[in-house]
């Protein structure tokens, strides 16, 4: 099949080298800056640029744009897109997406398809784009009420040809619920971890957890904020919740509890083996 | 030199095999359980049990037991222990530990060596010890005012022999200070993350930054507590101050303030770039 993909940053760019790697679909491109386009049709990661006219001959189109700029490019091209098609996005937050796009999907004879892949690097840009950025990753889908199977067993497929291993079927609301807690507040709390004044010593007196507690803090500012604010109501109750736990951490040991220290470590320490399937 | 173990557990029992592993010297093990003493003796990580009689013989006593039972191990022992030689401990906190046993070693004559292996996993105990734990780690040594640089040298080629690849000199107050944040700090965060109720449900919505926050919650609630108490004013302070800054991100999440939010994402994101000695 024809697939246009829009945006050749870390995501798109990565989808189109994994799409040429790995089948035998046309892969048209696009990207605001034209060296970009050129540069993946160069190595082969794209076939044509995706230029308006090819875009009602896309079976598939990808958008790999931040959230507003997707809902924007979509309702731009809504009527040259072809009835039956299907459009992908990639955002990181489903609830304002499908919200905006689902009805102008149904509106003109197109199938648009929340997406959500679970990958990423602390750079961004074509240039650090991969083949291998999805392997073993999860990819997210939120159909709409209504998809045919077939349609989501396609992207399905498709998923699984460039490296991801799962492919979770959710709502965009279960989706932005669960995200808040696994990657933004995780992407909050080691931004906010490394702005301890201690940080600056941290040589020679740090290990592993030190290294995964801030992994993330290195992140785009803009994309982040843009997907935070999307999704306000979730995180901020995350990082609320968290707040008041630690808070209960804090009181025990400056009234140098043991024993509710203790009862609140090992809450934590069986919640983790709950969830990973251990025994205590 | 004759080396005595107390406490073959997971930092006492790696000690054992890392030490026959890469070195001539003579290990007597001591430990609660006879059958580990056994067992380490069976697999050539000890060459004897480390007996009452045995102490005067040791140059040096690495003692491997929570904090208030190294000092108390010590205190009960000092009596016996070889004039001339240095006992180093192994905990996570220095303060508490030096200011009680430097002036046992300097009444008894023998020397007192603060010390902290910045190496762990999440499973305790002689079964868990592997002589390749402190492979590329850190040792933390913080020497009593007046120690000689010969007996802090001795020290630092054993670590060496064993594995670590830096030994950090410091004092026990900026030892615990950068410990709050490097490690305490990391400790509480992962076990506080973990008990929002979402994390039940983060199976194929999770990826490596919900891995990187978690991993270090399942801990163990008696040492960690016994850790954290001791050293409850500066960790306090790091769980006030991460608590703090997490509010800031609250509040601008709730207002939609975009750009506040930005910055404060910006100023995470460069303060992490300059610890890592990135340009930005």
């Amino acid at each position: 099949m024809n697939i246009g993909i829009i945006g050749l940053g870390l995501i798109g760019g990565s989808m189109a080298k994994a799409i040429k790697q790995n089948t035998p679909h046309t892969v048209f491109g696009h990207d605001l800056q034209d060296t970009i386009i050129k540069k993946a049709i160069l190595i082969g990661a794209v076939d044509e640029p995706l230029t308006e006219e090819l875009i009602p001959s896309c079976d598939l189109l990808i958008v790999a744009l931040y959230p507003q700029d997707t809902i924007d490019f979509v309702k731009a091209h809504a009527d040259s897109i072809k009835k039956g098609s299907i459009v992908l996005d990639c955002c990181g937050v489903k609830q304002v997406i499908c919200q905006a796009l689902e009805p102008v999907a149904k509106e003109n004879g197109f199938i648009f398809m929340g997406g959500h892949p679970m990958a990423g690097v602390a750079h961004a840009g074509f240039t650090h784009a991969k083949k291998a950025l999805f392997n073993n990753a999860s990819m997210i889908l939120t159909p709409a009420k209504g998809t045919r199977i077939e349609d989501v067993q396609k992207i399905k497929v498709l998923s699984e040809s460039i490296g991801f291993t799962n492919t979770q079927i959710s709502t965009p609301e279960e989706h932005d619920r669960v995200i808040a807690f696994t990657s933004q507040l995780a992407h909050v709390v080691s931004n906010a971890y490394i702005k301890s004044p201690s940080a600056l010593e941290h040589k020679g007196f740090s290990a592993g957890s030190y290294k995964d507690l801030t992994r993330v803090a290195k992140l785009n500012e803009n994309m982040w904020s843009e997907l935070f604010l999307d999704n306000n109501l979730f995180l901020a109750e995350e990082i609320d919740g968290i707040i008041q736990r630690l808070q209960q951490y804090s009181t025990a040991i400056k009234e140098k509890n043991a024993a509710a220290l203790c009862t609140l470590l090992k809450e934590g320490k069986e919640r983790k083996m709950i969830i990973d399937g251990e025994k205590f």
